[in-house]
């Protein structure tokens, strides 16, 4: 280029330089490396390329624009434009010509490496740069003279046009060839998998230009929940989501109860694995269909879990995870065709790709939290909780990061809960009691209004109320703690003693009647002696764990307190205080991070470099086992108070007085024979 | 090391150094480079690091061997003699230490890359080289303090001891790692896949030491027969060869039947791959049981095979191979696991190899023949033909190789003739006829006596005499020829023109009757006219190929002839001559090379570097598509006759003056109607 030739000045990269008359804008923004999308490689087609060109004075960057800038609408954009319609302004930037100085803005939707997750807590923002992508190519056809195979010409057309590594082609694709490249006279677009770890894969191929989208389905296994959300990987976009109960709970609630299961029983094991794979599929074709998506067109497939979830996802026996010392057969990520999984709901080549574990109780779970909040990036030294059946939890700022997994037990999730059920219309999500009359008020998933607004009855009709969700009986165990109907040990009044008639015995205890619906035929739903214990070994567990780690980092207080998981989102911080579920730190300093395990799949699922950052990461964990660490008992005792006696809780005194109320039913609650220590669940 | 150290020959590759006294004598192999076995590594466990020390003088060396030179037998060893037992004079390498100057000997069987394939005809050895070895490893104990999954450890000790890279390991292996470790106290051996062109895999795992064999079939997959060879891989024995007929046969003889079938049939091709795949996995199941072999040690398979059978087996509708152009839908070399073909018979891991194609038409089968021949290796020019239902032809010197495919139908293997039968006991193989009486006397597969000689009707009471074999009919006709009762036109003379009862009318045309079994109640063996025209077709289209590679390489004469194929051991080049099946040279020039195909899958099965040579070596064939070279017609109608009017055959005059017969009917051969041009089969 000539200091004559016009000048090309790309927005918002400031890109520029100078390229002879004629030069199409996309050849310039490939020349400058600026990230302008194609998928056709200028041929027209695709669409990707659009820009929009800049006319008038640019005194910032000394140059004006005449009108005739760029080389008129032409054939291939007139026909774009009446087929799909071109936005007003933009242009095809592999059809577009540069005649003389110009300003070419790249919108978004343009941009290769759009952003696509952008989390405002940690200020971080994810580009899309997913493993799968399309090519289109334009295949020699075959020479008797030369013969090679159509697989050779294929892999050179997309080396040439593409730069892209001879990819492995499976035995099925191979055999699909020959008629996809007849049938589109030789021109073909591929879907090209491109993982950070490995060869390049040829995933899928169709006859001509194919547009896509290609999808990716990110999954957060859970031991109770297992959620899904299915997201175009070009732009990060969630086209649906889905959760579905994992069905392995029929073998055991918690996960130790699983590995006894799979111990106690021949084939166990293989059954659990078949169990959480039927409903992976059927979260697969839940989703699919919620967005009316293809199967084919989903590429990738990204799973985060517990260890003992890993480890039956992969059909590897769970059992050396039951016992010391807690060996994972694997801790590095896992990339496997989903097709390994059974996965039959996607493309029969899909990819699946499952984040590293940190240790034999610190799962792929964790580590997508650790992805997704990255608490190793900040200065401040955050606590992250992702509470869930286990509590992943990670202590730590720019110096180091340590990780445990504690075993709460599935009551957060509304499971060995009286009235207990999942996040779902009609489960109680919020209450509120008043401490002067014990009458409580409450709000249903499904509806906005509380219970004890005008024409919430109407409003709830066609839900019902069912039940208490995990964050409800949060804040119901919190609000009889602060409304004096449950002692400082957990215990609940009697009528007699809180002055309610809610109180209602239960055998030798009491339970708390919040809603009354059976004169319509509904439950009766109250919060029992039982609920109150299960929490409170829950939030011990999720406490100690937490504790733990500040030992391990060997501080007192903390900067900031993350709650995620499933139910992160919806909990009350004040309320989770309350009940001594976490450290003291001012309320302002809890954020709630929704399900981060969740969000880093996602990330993972877009983003290949996110892969290999979070490989680097776990391997820089000081991982903490909760399981022989004698303090973690005592920490778990020493927490089963409701609430510790601790600054947070002085401070929410002031908005609502305790009651110093104290129970005492002449005997052992009806519930102290059977407490027991949940080990790993 | 110092010049006081004792010092160490190894023969018999002379390697020499100066080791500290106590150093065991395979570290100083091993420091030194020399070729000498070992599986655990040293322990004392596999035996494989057998040697035997020499004493005395040695004055050629310039040293003296005390006979103290190595540390005393020790109990490691004392106690494999007494299990397994050691030759007289044979140590272990790794106990017996170096005290003083010793001289080493290391005997074939401890070295890993011993002589497994010499090649008389090509002086060629190929060395032991698989792709998959055993290893013995010590793995870490878990540690949870440092967590990591068994499986990183794994790895981390096979690097750390054998310098092998993280192989990829399947998901049935990984579940299985865990109760292997365990059984194994740790120490497990592992079966390591190292491919030539890909990552390393691991293939099978077993608790504590396991001492082998690996084993792996070479198959040579042939339109009409497929032949194949259980091998060990550590020394290239052949433990058991079993052949079966291709049973893909009944959806058509020859290849372009096959295609045609797949053309006219929806789910044709896939029936035909059902069938072949069905039909490799008996055969490998019948090679296993005569081996008396654990069907888990196969843990590798080769295949060559032409490209019909290629894509046929890969499950890739064959139908572009049936119409100009004949694209292949790959050409390149193919790894994948076997399982991938449904090959159940073998280890679940095993790898599969197929070796590369040279055109459309010039497969696999084609690149074992060049790979067992190697005509590019010599300077003289070499006319390699593999006989089967297609003929592989290969013409070439070290300055160019030549490559064509000849459709000669399955006449050569006995199919299409009357009493065509494959090579079996009981079939007539070797044939004579007195020119003088016309007489024939023949011997059987199954008995070395002549047909005239005493005894030979107990000798063959079992077998009985039931067909002719390819070889049989090939010398069978080359003999009607010289003995005066087939006409240069390759008409049969009857009883009155030739003088013998045994010309029998048939039709319109005559027989000629070899053996009548009819009063035992067996068959009644004659060579019919439709036979005589069936051999024709097929000679003239091997000669016509032959030519046409002449032509192209610019040539009249050739300094040898390889006849390879099922039968070319069995061919008699005299015969092969007398009926112009191949291009004129002396008869001395003329040398059979066996199977060279299934020799070529063979050295692919044991030797890595074989794979390689043979990918580069098919780039630089000159391929040659004898079915749109007119010239070829042209051959191939000029070689009708029997026998051309040549060199050779006049040399053959003169040990058996030919009757110069001509036999005319009156009217046209009664099969000249149906005769036909054979494509591809």
């Amino acid at each position: 280029m000539s200091s004559k030739d016009p000048l090309v000045i790309f927005t918002p990269s400031g890109k520029r330089g100078r390229f002879a008359a004629g030069t199409p804008v996309l050849t310039a923004a490939r020349q400058l490396g600026v990230d302008l999308d194609s998928v056709c490689g200028g041929r027209g087609i695709c669409s990707k390329c659009q820009i929009t060109p800049a006319f008038g004075d640019f005194p910032k960057h000394g140059v004006t624009v005449a009108p005739d800038a760029l080389s008129g609408w032409n054939a291939v954009e007139a026909r774009y434009d009446e087929k799909r319609g071109l936005k007003p302004g933009r242009r095809l930037g592999c059809q577009a010509q540069i005649l003389s100085d110009v300003v070419i803005d790249v919108p978004p939707e343009s941009q290769v490496h759009r952003q696509v997750v952008r989390k405002a807590a940690t200020e971080r923002v994810i580009e899309a740069d997913p493993a799968t992508r399309l090519y289109l190519v334009d295949v020699a056809e075959p020479d008797m003279h030369e013969p090679s195979g159509d697989l050779q010409r294929l892999r050179a057309a997309l080396k040439l046009t593409w730069g892209v590594k001879a990819p492995d082609v499976p035995l099925p694709l191979i055999a699909r060839l020959q008629p996809a490249l007849r049938k589109g006279n030789w021109q073909v677009t591929l879907a090209v998998h491109q993982p950070h770890d490995g060869p390049a894969r040829l995933i899928d191929i169709w006859p001509g230009f194919f547009e896509g989208p290609l999808l990716g389905l990110a999954v957060d296994l859970g031991s109770t929940t297992i959620a899904g959300h299915l997201c175009d990987l070009s732009d990060g976009r969630v086209l649906a989501s889905a959760g579905v109960m994992n069905p392995q709970i029929r073998f055991g609630e918690d996960l130790m109860s699983r590995v006894s299961y799979a111990m106690m029983n021949a084939g166990g094991a293989a059954e659990m694995t078949g169990a959480v794979r039927a409903a992976l599929n059927d979260l697969a074709r839940q989703t699919i269909a919620d967005a009316g998506a293809d199967p084919r067109s989903v590429v990738e497939t990204v799973f985060v879990c517990n260890p003992v979830m890993h480890h039956l996802l992969l059909g590897i026996d769970p059992v050396e995870l039951g016992q010391a010392p807690f060996a994972l057969a694997s801790s590095d990520s896992v990339s496997l065709a989903a097709a390994e999984l059974g996965m039959d709901a996607v493309n029969p080549q899909a990819r699946t790709y499952i984040l590293p574990c940190i240790a034999g109780h610190v799962g792929a779970d964790a580590a997508a939290v650790a992805l997704a909040e990255a608490p190793g990036a900040r200065e401040e030294l955050s606590l992250v909780i992702d509470v869930g059946t286990n509590a992943e939890i990670l202590l730590g700022n720019s110096s180091r990061v340590l990780a445990c997994s504690s075993p709460t037990g599935p009551a957060f999730e509304g499971a060995q809960i009286s009235s207990g059920q999942r996040a779902a219309p009609g489960a109680i999500e919020r209450i509120r009691i008043d401490p002067a009359t014990k009458e409580p008020r409450f709000q249903v998933i499904g509806c906005d209004l509380w219970s004890d607004a005008p024409g919430f009855a109407d409003a709830t009709a066609t839900t019902g109320i069912t039940g208490i969700c995990g964050s409800g009986i949060i804040e119901a165990v919190a609000e009889m703690r602060m409304a004096g109907l449950v002692d400082a040990s957990g215990l609940i009044g009697s009528a007699a003693q809180t002055g309610t008639p809610r109180s209602e015995p239960e055998g030798r205890t009491h339970a708390y009647l919040i809603h009354d619906g059976s004169p319509g035929g509904g439950p009766r739903i109250s919060v029992t002696q039982g609920d109150i214990r299960a929490i409170q070994l829950a939030k011990s567990a999720l406490y100690a764990g937490a504790r733990l780690l500040m030992d391990e980092f060997g501080i007192d207080t903390v900067d900031r307190v993350v709650l995620a998981g499933a139910f992160g989102a919806h909990i009350s911080p004040k309320h989770a205080m309350v009940l001594g579920m976490i450290p003291d730190v001012p309320l302002g300093a809890v954020t709630a991070a929704g399900n981060a395990a969740g969000t880093g799949a996602r990330i993972a699922l877009l983003n290949r470099a996110a892969r290999s950052e979070i490989e680097t990461t776990v391997r820089t964990i000081t991982k903490v086992e909760t399981a022989i660490e004698p303090r973690f008992q005592e920490h778990f005792v020493a927490a089963n108070a409701l609430p510790h006696a601790t600054a947070p809780f002085s401070e929410l005194r002031k908005v609502a007085p305790l009651p110093e109320v104290s129970f005492n039913t002449g005997g052992d609650p009806a519930d102290g024979g059977r407490r027991r220590r949940r080990r790993r669940g």
